[in-house]
């Protein structure tokens, strides 16, 4: 009966909040930077971001990678002037952003409530091991999980391999989250359904995707709200195909 | 027949040397922050563990979190002396020890084919996720691995929700390590059988243990060339034991 056996949700961003932390804790990066250096030659946060994109391969997702390479970064753009006090605030940015208590996105409570009374849901989540298991704890929503995974990088081999362990074929499995590049794209290339629900802030990194605006079994929603709905009418596409099979 | 189910290995200073290079930093760390204090005053290795341990709960095990720590402590102890070029340098530190080949234990290979042939095999390692999948790809072993578990505390709750999920009853599980504290005591606890691998360095946290050397559970060997032979002695041990069950 259900097509569909398994559902995955995204974590940061698209349960709780997380790049507005990430956005936060940059401004703070240019304004401590901009003490030293004139922020419109340098382009801050460009510089930043090649740090971080080439530190990417070495430290991987997450606060502390992020704080290691803004440390890196501040040396570089200040060309070595900003005194050790403001790189001790880079590392206390980092702690604050790692202690931050939990802030689900509206609506996400009930509608990971509702779609776990009707599949299996699990949670897929990339990033800092440490962090990730402390806000799933933190959620309240992990006992809704069947299974929590934290992965390194969210790409189709993770995927293929996750739904291997499964024993879920990927027709069978739809993936929810905010990012077209780590969370719907490799499901779709995979013969996987998409939910894609865009968050207002997104890192320049989760951006460089496919435009796969258009693919038959991506579905676009505005809010959790409107998720368990998305989900019906994944399940009543589904169906046709799963009958004939 | 088989009375022993699954044999899981620790990584870190059992399979692979680790603590050689974290030693090696904390040396580099003294001689930078040495510049700039008079060592003899300041305990520099005890302030640096210090604010390593009252980290853990923020940061988690592993490169990132120390160096990170290393650049707090280097300004508390420098009292903000210490030029920021240094502490570009401890990143630098952190990046090298990230990118380091791995260099396997002599007889490691051997020993986890040979009890690879015998028992189902698993490795549990703890600390930063991306580090360690980068070690275990890179160490040539992971195909030897049924699975990989990459977990952010190894205490007696990690190893009883993985023993559940293995669907291993614990009287059927060795663990081979170096740590007493992370590895063999909670495997101990749990009914489990454990193999302690002692490594010539031990960070301090490790070695906070309870007093296991003479639990009938556990057998110590010098390295792991010993492995297989400790093993199949456990298995005579626990035969009688699974005979009368």
């Amino acid at each position: 009966m259900a097509v569909i056996d398994m559902v995955g949700f995204d974590a940061d961003d698209t349960l709780w909040r997380s790049e507005d932390y990430f956005h936060a804790a940059q401004e703070e990066f240019e304004r401590i930077v901009g003490r030293h250096v004139d922020l419109g030659d340098t382009g801050v946060r460009d510089r930043l971001y090649a740090v971080e994109k080439g530190n990417i391969a070495v430290f991987g997702y997450g606060v502390k990678g992020m704080a290691l390479s803004m440390v890196e970064a501040a040396v570089d753009i200040t060309d070595g002037r900003i005194p050790s006090r403001d790189l001790h605030r880079v590392v206390q940015i980092a702690k604050d952003m790692l202690r931050h208590p939990v802030d689900l996105l509206p609506g996400v409570r009930e509608a990971v409530e509702t779609i776990a009374a009707e599949h299996a849901v699990v949670l897929i989540t990339k990033g800092d091991l440490f962090h990730q298991e402390a806000k799933v704890r933190d959620s309240g929503l992990s006992s809704l999980f069947r299974r929590i995974e934290i992965v390194s990088e969210k790409d189709a081999g993770t995927y293929a391999r996750l739904l291997d362990e499964f024993g879920i074929p990927a027709d069978r499995f739809v993936m929810v989250g905010n990012s077209l590049r780590s969370d719907i794209v490799p499901v779709l290339r995979l013969g996987g359904w998409g939910v894609h629900v865009p968050y207002h802030l997104t890192w320049a990194h989760e951006n460089e995707a496919d435009d796969v605006s258009a693919h038959p079994r991506l579905r676009q929603v505005a809010s959790a709200a409107e998720l368990p709905q998305a989900l019906r009418g994944i399940v009543a596409a589904a169906a046709p195909a799963a009958l004939a099979g």
